[in-house]
């Protein structure tokens, strides 16, 4: 195994105890050193990548961004669309991105801002809004900065309600009907008609990714998946 | 003062102890003792009123409720803003409702079930939608169970994304655009014309409740709010 290597894999260890830790005992209660016996690193590997608490919970939240993005579209609203289901299907199957989503939402964890993955998000929903706009996709009202900020304050709720009522086994379909009642009010009519919001949407993205980055495979197998489906060229 | 209404009093200084404690300290760190050190009241009237720690939650939960409903609207949709609105400006101003939302979006609170909030507002969602239906407010594909829940998410994350990002000081701007995005795909065009979803909306049905219901004012004083505006009657 290359050097590079090994460290990307330490580092993913660290950041998988950490992001356990966390969701188990709350941001403010755990500890460096539970995550650090949870690793099973040494402690210099440990404060080599991440000097403090802080470090760590930054790296899990960070965790949430994939690395790859969704392969462009044609159409910049399926693009988008493509953006949220995805997420919503990794913060189904892979802890690491559930805990950086509870951490974004712990209210307890103080000296923690969490205001980072709010705005990286709207920041993603800004670009792709205004591309979608340029090519005429959006009804002439549509202000990208509200419409991405409602989309992400949305996506974040919908997520924790489906978490309360029965730990993401409904997501899908939940957020794919928030996207229903949203981009009617956003999106030309007839471009809508030709936008997959199906709920299985999700699983089809990561799969076509999947397929796109070998690597992907590595650092974040399924176990939980059912067998992807290859996603329609958006 | 009455017997009845010393116990209501006393009942609403331990809930608003225990509203503070869980918001510093989180569900699962926070102490029965601390929050009696922080009522004021003795141990035997804590444990009247709140047999156990999951019992002092189960009433900041429910202290969402503000007991008394939006007044009956001619236009069922208008009637459902003023409600989710009025939330967002009880959430705005009063820790107590703070407390409560908080606590129905905290993972770490092991043992509390926090489904409750979430299933009651569907229901007061699913009831008027369902009445706004039965008046042929609303568009005809229109599932009053699905709108709600997208209403009930969609509104617990933007109030969380304004809470992260500038402790709910953007709170009725944010819900007035969720509302602006939602509601086109559900109310009929010619309705959806005469509501009013203004960001100052939220704070003149607070003042109208608070006139037809004078003992509001005891239990919830408003320090925070502006000079409320009387509410256009909807």
């Amino acid at each position: 195994m290359a050097k590079q290597e090994r460290a990307v894999r330490t580092r993913h260890a660290i950041l998988s105890s950490a992001a356990r830790i966390f969701e188990e005992r709350g941001y403010q209660a755990a500890t460096v050193s539970e995550i650090l016996a949870s690793a099973k690193v040494t402690k210099g590997a440990l404060y080599f990548h991440f000097p403090s608490k802080e470090h760590l919970a930054e790296g899990v939240l960070h965790a949430q961004d994939l690395g790859v993005p969704v392969p462009d579209r044609a159409c910049k609203v399926q693009q988008m669309v493509d953006t949220v289901v995805l997420h919503a299907h990794r913060l189904q199957t892979d802890p690491m991105v559930r805990a950086g989503v509870r951490l974004s939402l712990d209210q307890q964890a103080q000296g923690l801002d969490r205001s980072g993955p709010f705005l990286r998000w709207s920041e993603v929903g800004i670009e792709l809004l205004d591309k979608a706009k340029a090519q005429g996709e959006l009804l002439p009202h549509v202000v990208s900065a509200e419409t991405a900020d409602v989309l992400v304050g949305s996506f974040a709720g919908v997520q924790a309600m489906s978490q309360a009522l029965c730990n993401y086994q409904d997501l899908p379909p939940r957020v794919s009907a928030l996207l229903r009642h949203v981009l009617p009010s956003v999106v030309v009519p007839s471009v809508l008609a030709s936008v997959d919001l199906t709920a299985t949407r999700g699983a089809a993205v990561y799969a076509e990714l999947q397929a796109l980055h070998p690597e992907l495979q590595a650092l974040h197998p399924q176990p939980q998946t059912p067998p992807p489906q290859p996603a329609p060229a958006g």
